[in-house]
């Protein structure tokens, strides 16, 4: 279910459309410290210092086979907990509200989140990491592996 | 419907789950030059020199308030033409076949493609972009603003 909260000033929600276009199964979950987003860190030096679990489900173990060899991976997961309709958000750390697709919320249309993390070790269909900040529990849809030929972007500009 | 190809040597498929766990919405499309999957740029210094469009269905137009301000996106898209059950694959380039979440292969269980772009410009609900190198008319799913602080790992590591 959503954790609903009420709207905050600026905020804006649209309608979604009546049906869906594809589906996604939950290949494993992420383990964490945190049982409530409110208990997730807010800041990256939290987060670092924190080891948290990757638990894939055993049909999909073979696919980790060479993954031992990658220092980072790219994990994409489904925050189930999120609202889909609000277009607007007015996080509290920005100076007006902004767009959902210039935010990285967990609040959007397809409530999609990606964090880039290091992996620490590999046991069976368990994978050790470093630097995320998710639920407990939180379903894993997708690991990939990280190149920074082409992810690595260390002069990209923001707010 | 999948491009299916013959496997290769080394290659295993799995049994997927019966049923799915999510579903998610198609949100615009992404428009390259390429038409076919075979046609699409595979070193990143043919991806930097084309422009390609991302345009957002304008139900989702809001969405993009305050991204000018951002230098970089992540792109996800919907990968349609792809089988998901080849859990180990023998790409070309790769010295022996490896576990789908060891390569950036568009055939795995989760179709979801993710690409670091540059944003060069911002029109309505069309967003100019470089550094892509999907198919014409790919279904896009999520834009999410880029942080170098977060994202960047110019240091990591793969085979």
């Amino acid at each position: 279910m959503p954790d609903m909260r009420p709207p905050r000033p600026g905020e804006r929600s649209i309608d979604l459309p009546e049906e869906f276009d594809a589906s996604i199964y939950f290949i494993g979950r992420i383990h964490t410290p945190w049982q409530t987003t409110g208990a997730c860190p807010k800041n990256s030096a939290a987060r670092r210092e924190v080891l948290a679990t990757v638990d894939l489900a055993p049909r999909f173990a073979e696919g980790l086979e060479g993954i031992e060899l990658m220092s980072h991976l790219i994990l994409l997961y489904w925050l189930d907990r999120s609202a889909r309709n609000l277009i607007v958000q007015a996080p509290s750390h920005a100076p007006k509200p902004r767009g959902v697709f210039a935010l990285r919320s967990p609040v959007r249309p397809n409530p999609i989140g990606l964090s880039v993390v290091e992996l620490v070790s590999v046991a069976g269909t368990s994978l050790t990491i470093r630097n995320i900040d998710c639920v407990d529990g939180t379903p894993l849809i997708d690991i990939k592996p990280y190149f920074a030929s082409t992810d690595s972007v260390p002069d990209a500009r923001r707010p």
